[in-house]
């Protein structure tokens, strides 16, 4: 059995309903009801909730609390797969880039851009390609999304704000 | 065949998860393609879209709308359910009622607490229901939800403005 | 809380996929799970999975213990929704009328033509229906599918043996 | 936009419920269905059916039509999935790794367990994983499934012929 971890954050894909205020929030967790959905015989997913945050109100302190888990798991010497709002994704992952250095696994930073369990959502065909990564690539900081892979210093978001582009190379 | 006439006004159950608010909203009709999940071989069902609003934001104006499209429609003796936001769909049955006298139909009101296609979602189960409580009851105004029948003169909402339940009789 | 029997024997609506044998069975009972999405908040569904079998295989030994069961609850006073394959359930519901006499209560037989949980199911449909009509309809024996209502004696499968339909009166 | 071939050949991934004969069968292709519930922003996925057969049906004639549409679709230089029953998956795929020599591209055969679109499918995972897997993997024969990747000489069925397992490698 291969381990990897799923480090939740919260974003989009962990978003439900509140029948109570009509709106979506980021309340409780359901990744691992969604993960059961999936058939990983040969793979060990250990779910470690971190918080639960529109990425928007993520801050330093959190993101010195993602880095910490991950150096701390790093010494397993499994893959790690980080679930994450999209609007500070990015950011999340050049600090952890800045902080890591020669990594031996992958590291996987993935989210949804409609939340799991909703009508068109893409979050569990991210989550699925994310775990297939999570056991391919070669050790790195990666954005996988949408049948895509960026490694984190080649994506920035689109004008729009709902999707990741291939950045641009200044000569 | 047997005509059912189904007017909608939007409410929860039309709303839809919008990727560039990451909210949810009455955005577009989306009753037709739940509809076509059901299998009605003796029903034809008419799907009239009069407006798409969140019922607090329904005016007068808006419900003589209303009122105006069923008198029109009573013609035909035809059933006729009304989809609705919660706040005021009483506010808008008992205005029907004042309204029309010598109703030889049922008019149905009914609802969702969870939008169409969400995880959880009442909206399929409320829409079954209510079309089969217009082929079913006898002519008057209801409230149909969750195997419930409720006279549209006998409902009110509960404290926390969820659900709805019996009003107490005044003696 | 109103009390609704709800007598499983088998049939379409609760057949499973065997991945063993690349066929679909009647293994195991499923309707509780698929139950538990419907919102009863005013309704206790009590479920007695009674046998589980292709409605081809039933015996009348079967139906003798559905009628020794009915009889037995029939003392609650509470409307039964019994599950039954297509095949024989005109038959089944025949039998019962045979036997009942003077019934306080609706008696519902219902089914599927693609079990629950399948593309394209309508097995949901029906259930919710019938426990609709569990609290709407009159003492009797009905079939009740697809937005229909059909009293016992006046219905019989079409001749592909999919659908049922209207018997045609004999003058 | 990168482009996939998705070539179909039948199996359990495609096998429908037919309401007629009450049983699971090769009848039409769904795939495409399925495949639009992806985001694929950046891969152009042209699906081709070649057949749909249960795999215990297939015979060297129609290995040959897979063979030859294979060879054909290489001069595009691009990466090919190809959906198959698990009987004689392993026996299609040895067959063109005989057949092909100096592959420029992946060619990974997929599968599923339980039908797309029945409860608990694995379809969905599969072709997710598969269609990833053709944009990162080196060229090369694979079967792809539930998190997985084998080369198709390191892999054999188990003995309960449901899952795929490594080969033990002989000394």
């Amino acid at each position: 059995m291969k381990i990897i971890y799923l480090l939740t954050t919260g974003g989009t894909i962990e978003k439900v309903y509140s029948e109570q205020t009509g709106s979506v929030q980021n309340l409780d967790n359901k990744i691992d009801r969604y993960l059961s959905r999936l058939r990983l015989p040969d793979s060990e997913v250990r779910v470690l909730p971190l918080m639960n945050k529109d990425s928007l109100e993520m801050t330093y302190d959190d993101r010195a609390v993602i880095l910490k888990t991950v150096r701390d798991l790093l010494a397993d010497n499994a893959p790690i797969v980080i679930t994450h709002g999209t609007d500070t994704m990015v950011e999340t992952g050049l600090y952890l880039q800045r902080a890591l250095v020669e990594l031996k696994v992958p590291i996987i930073l993935t989210r949804a851009m409609t939340p799991l369990g909703f009508e068109g959502s893409d979050g569990l065909q991210n989550l699925t390609e994310s775990l297939f990564a999570a056991r391919l690539l070669h050790p790195g900081i990666y954005v996988v999304i949408h049948n895509q892979v960026f490694p984190i210093d080649r994506v920035r978001k689109d004008h729009k704000l709902t999707r990741f582009v291939w950045m641009e190379k200044v000569s």
